[in-house]
């Protein structure tokens, strides 16, 4: 990338963050009365609910925790990573400490799921409020949370499958993304051994199983032994997810330097475009199907802000670890598309959800699913790494 | 309507019926070899996956007995519901007599849910298939189905809900409408004064919990005292649903012929349109906020068959029992965009999805949710509507 290029970038990509899409969740997406966050906000940034879903909680706090430590020290950034943490250790666990899935406004428990990505985020948070605030608390919560993810992954029934595992046993891409995504994070908070052979299992297992070479796929869900099923969830491809999971691995890569573990990651990149990205209209579909049949997800032609995001820093990250031009193409292609699409030009933030034409099927700007974190995330990721291909 | 009018439609729905939709279920939608129905089928009815939703099993069993009912005695029709039947008594119930969501090709179980939509199906199923024939265990099954959805219906906590009941507690339109169409269906096989009576509590619960006549609107999910809850499920309406329901109440009003009863019915019909209808691109959407604000359903603003189903048939109904006008425009007015959108003009049967523009975002015929049901069941019922209209 020619280094005009990269300063025009750091430059578009600081602004984005700073100017635009930070200043929007800070002024529309905090309780102060309540604490926690609001993240169902229309377009405007008013609130259209208020329940607050419990990842949020998490993700929010990771967000101030992060450009605290990141980008500066401004104390507005620490007292809302603090105002989470917060809200989290009041409202956030149950009786016996599994995390809710959704609170009220107050947080009063509105939803319980079986799922742990609430306790996902809440370790993040953790990790990253620890390198800023000396609390010992927090650093022993995010070990907490990370041992109870390390046990419901790896003990099977804990979370009850939703499809019998006598009928059609299977094994799912996610809980080692989640492992590597956690446990990776401890690693940055505290570099000890363990966690980095937990982050090695994780990727291990995301090579040995779900990334089948021969046909340049990247799968959801296999048979235990890795073996392809030939069903609806067995052919589904999530691009989007896929493409996080490349860069989460080019991460521990570029720590570890080690330049085999970057050329695996990268085809999971160029499996998931070859796949992924539509010729006709532009930008990544959110399901494709391994076979090309159809996908029985309603959704699965729609154009989404994060698989954009994830797919927007997986490509710069690619071109700078691997120097490949091809990747930088890949980086402009993606950084068109988002940007020429997603960005709401009249009130800020971005659109989130848009028809597989390119035209928002709602102007939300926050939901239970969407929030104050993938477009930050990139963002702040995206800026930072062309500082270093800068310097 | 006009009588020249009234014959052409009569034509219309009876060859789309007969002539292209069962042909179609039938030619590819049986599995001769394990039993019961293939519903994951491609454009050109090639099945792409052979997993068996429970509630399909009996929704088919329903049409091929309704067809061998109203239609003619024709073997294959009978053959084909006692087809259904036996798969669903040997393979859809579980040790304890719930049954399954989803079993795989052979029967097996792939999945249970918490909810009772199997049983529905199943019983509207046995209720018909008791009409022509004659084994006392089919209609045995039906009342016994009946009283277990009576029993779940009404005892709370036996459907774990989803949100917290301390918490937010809430009362939901589905109950209702499914103790309707079920109590109505058993009074259809043997009329029993106790059904009739499980049919008025029903629709009593419909008019006064979920629709709201000040300010024109039916509603998903209200309080349990039925006042407003101002959150997401709370604002939400689900136009096609809520016309479905209209059509349930129409045809108990039919019977009874209870003209008060007639009139509020109808009024269901204009509050979802004047909600639901989209003035821009034409067709019902399939989520509609109840104050305008952003829906939280990423399918929201699609246009699904099943909705088009249910307002085709509702019109009619709402016509010739009213003999109102406008409700005949409204029927032109859905027929046109139906059948100018869904029909798949190639391979025969209907498109299910299409996106806001009216294109179609998959060209599936059938899935998990999309099968032998609501589209031949709603040209059936116009058709044979049409026959006493010219009668």
């Amino acid at each position: 990338m020619q280094p005009h290029r990269i300063a025009e970038l750091q430059e578009f990509y600081r602004r984005q963050l700073l100017d635009d899409v930070v200043p929007f969740w800070m002024a529309h997406g905090v309780d102060r009365q309540a604490g926690g966050f609001f993240t169902c906000l229309e377009r405007d940034g008013q609130a259209f609910a208020t329940d607050k879903a419990v990842w949020f909680v998490g993700r929010a706090t990771w967000l101030y925790a992060t450009l605290y430590r990141l980008v500066e020290p401004r104390p507005e950034w620490l007292e809302l990573a603090r105002h989470g943490y917060d809200f989290m250790i009041r409202h956030c666990f149950d009786d016996v400490g599994k995390m809710y899935f959704l609170v009220d406004r107050t947080g009063q428990p509105l939803r319980m799921r079986r799922y742990y990505f609430s306790e996902i985020f809440a370790a993040l948070a953790c990790a990253a409020l620890a390198q800023v605030d000396d609390d010992p608390e927090i650093a022993q919560r995010a070990r907490d949370l990370l041992a109870t993810l390390d046990h419901v992954m790896h003990t099977p029934g804990v979370v009850e499958p939703k499809t019998n595992p006598d009928t059609r046993p299977m094994r799912s891409l996610s809980p080692a993304m989640c492992m590597l995504n956690v446990a990776d994070a401890l690693h940055d908070m505290e570099p000890e051994p363990r966690y980095d052979m937990m982050v090695s299992a994780a990727i291990d297992d995301v090579f040995r199983h779900f990334v089948r070479h021969d046909e340049r796929l990247v799968l959801e869900t296999v048979a235990p032994d890795g073996s392809f099923l030939d069903t609806l969830e067995g052919r589904t491809m999530n691009p989007g997810h896929a493409i996080e999971t490349a860069w989460f691995i080019l991460e521990v890569a570029r720590r570890r330097r080690d330049t085999a573990l970057i050329g695996r990651a990268v085809q999971i990149i160029d499996f998931s475009i070859e796949r992924g990205w539509d010729h006709d209209d532009g930008g990544l579909f959110y399901f494709v199907d391994a076979r090309n049949k159809p996908s029985p997800f309603i959704e699965h032609d729609m154009k989404l802000w994060w698989v954009h995001c994830e797919a927007l820093y997986a490509a710069l990250l690619a071109h700078h670890l691997t120097g490949e031009q091809r990747f930088a193409d890949l980086f402009e292609k993606v950084h068109d598309y988002t940007f020429s699409h997603f960005p709401d030009r009249e009130y800020g933030e971005w659109f989130g959800y848009l028809r597989r034409d390119g035209s928002p099927s709602t102007t939300l700007k926050g939901n239970l699913w969407k929030g104050p974190f993938h477009v930050p995330r990139a963002l702040l990721l995206c800026w930072k790494l062309l500082d270093e291909m800068a310097a």
